[in-house]
């Protein structure tokens, strides 16, 4: 199977160091010029994850994405959400076909509120067959310094899934397989709200108390989406190489995907939805903290999507719905968390 | 209803202090002369949130258990179940009739193996349906500083539930209840030993990323468990003094007595039961852990309590069992993880 990574941020650069580690050749589209050029010469990504060094005989490089998605059998699309369909309308409308796509983008399509699968099969024909995506809880400087990281790989067909995850089964990385490939995305999605909810409620000086019933609450409302999006029976599994070493159904949403990654992303002092939201709490105008920080968080454009979305899912969603009123209907934080904590429970 | 709190640790000193600051008259046992006199002369408890002020107006202070107990009508037990035998070994056999007991104990009868309700039932026969308990994610520490926090009030009959909460709610804290008096007990057992482990996995260099697929994994482990000690139906509702304002019921475990005080207790670093995980983790033994913390963290006595119910439960509990056989069978740390990394989903 050849591969490609579509990107060069650090989720994009994180999986060419788990592939090329396995020693699997890759082909990687870099946007711009001169990264390409440090990458070939100098062994590094000069912007994201600048400490992993690659073997550049496995790294075919090239700023031309049709190039890199024509000589790949696999395209594992590594865009943050925000920039995709402008890196999407780039591609040619026969590129995809007969490839398998892998999914490494954590948000929904701006604009048009869908998941990128649903847009690679309106815009590209791509089947649900040939979609798979990769998530789980995985801050990508933990993956360059080789911490022991779970990813979970999602898609229709458990074999095929399964044979995808081998690849990037390494002594740092370990697989599991799952075939809730709405649910996982969605998933994916909300946490950036809630991380993005627990950092307002710290700004508002909530404390250490509040905040894990604020994040079980949250895990709560999740499940509750994702109940009503993704199907109810998942079946997790994990190989090992060749064989299932550990398998299980899953009601409750207490796996690494859904969970794990909701409370790494709530929990990390690192993630930018935390630190926005803090800055909010403490009663920043959402202008001044994007100026400030000088970037959107995702979770940001997430609570919009989500709130439109639920119009039609219709599942009991407070906190997120709070969330997005703060940030896009100059509803107080204060008030808005006055408003949540009625509901908690 | 006239109450009585037996106890004048950290968290028996919080609960005096939420009753108080409702106006209602406590009688409260403190074991020792000098602790009593200084609560009485100077409005502090010297030992614990030394920084509370009390209206002594509002204490009957006693070091005479029984008078406590037999001034009240509701008996809060506030005891860490390490010392809790030798407690209630001075109470009066019939101490305990026509009385409502509030358990704030999170722990199992050490050697014996059983929940408190059990211990009173049979030593003092107590029945169910006097026996409530106060659980939830609650550092006393910010109970003290005032942060809202959340207290789960468990018994048999909700609406005495509910009556006995409402003496609870105050403007930093927020009352849920719960029929589920098995559950929660062993949920804030069984959350010492999963921190315990989240601090081994600390102290063994594991990441963000792995901690979370820890935690999530062990929210479900723990679901499994309750799942087969508990009930299935858990009613969980909040009330504003008179009337119910939320209510649900509850499969999955993500609120704040379940999920949330598993959180709380994992990710915060002040636990005792973490510190001590981390330095199993680092390579300590048990002896030199406890020595040079000078106290037995809950988490290491619960982990064989469990081990040995579970025999009979027969729930699925790599994690908990593991750290079971770390503490207590010299499974090298690393050799455990070893064997739960790979049971991780």
């Amino acid at each position: 199977m050849k591969f490609g990574i579509i990107g060069a941020g650090s989720w994009a650069t994180a999986l060419v160091k788990i592939l090329t580690d396995n020693k699997i050749p890759v082909n990687w589209w870099v946007r711009k010029e001169d990264i390409a050029e440090h990458l070939a010469k100098r062994h590094h990504n000069p912007t994201h994850l600048s400490s992993v060094y690659f073997d550049t005989t496995l790294l075919n490089l090239s700023v031309d994405i049709n190039a890199t998605i024509a000589a790949s059998d696999c395209v594992v699309i590594g865009v943050p959400s925000a920039y995709l369909l402008d890196v999407l309308g780039t591609v040619h409308p026969t590129a995809f076909e007969e490839k398998k796509i892998i999914s490494a983008v954590k948000g929904i399509l701006p604009g048009i509120n869908i998941l990128l699968n649903e847009y690679l099969k309106q815009q590209f024909n791509v089947s649900s067959s040939n979609y798979f995506t990769v998530m789980g809880p995985c801050h990508a400087e933990e993956v360059a310094s080789e911490k022991l990281s779970y990813l979970t790989f999602s898609g229709n067909k458990e074999e095929e899934v399964a044979e995808i995850a081998k690849y990037f089964r390494t002594y740092y990385i370990n697989t599991a397989t799952n075939n809730d490939l709405t649910g996982v995305q969605y998933a994916a999605v909300l946490k950036n709200i809630y991380a993005l909810g627990s950092g307002i409620a710290h700004g508002l000086e909530y404390g250490d108390n509040f905040l894990s019933v604020l994040i079980s609450n949250a895990a709560d409302e999740m499940a509750g989406f994702l109940q009503k999006v993704g199907i109810r029976n998942i079946e997790v599994g994990m190989h090992d190489g060749e064989n299932p070493i550990s398998h299980k159904k899953v009601a409750n949403y207490a796996t690494s995907v859904y969970l794990g990654d909701l409370l790494v992303t709530c929990y990390s002092l690192h993630s930018r939805n935390r630190t926005f939201g803090n800055m909010i709490g403490k009663g920043y105008s959402v202008i001044s903290a994007q100026l400030e920080m000088n970037m959107v968080a995702e979770g940001y454009n997430a609570s919009k999507c989500i709130y439109y979305i639920n119009k039609e899912v219709g599942a009991e969603m407070p906190i997120a719905e709070t969330v997005y009123k703060i940030l896009w209907e100059q509803l107080p934080a204060r008030k808005g968390f006055r408003f949540i904590e009625e509901k908690l429970l």
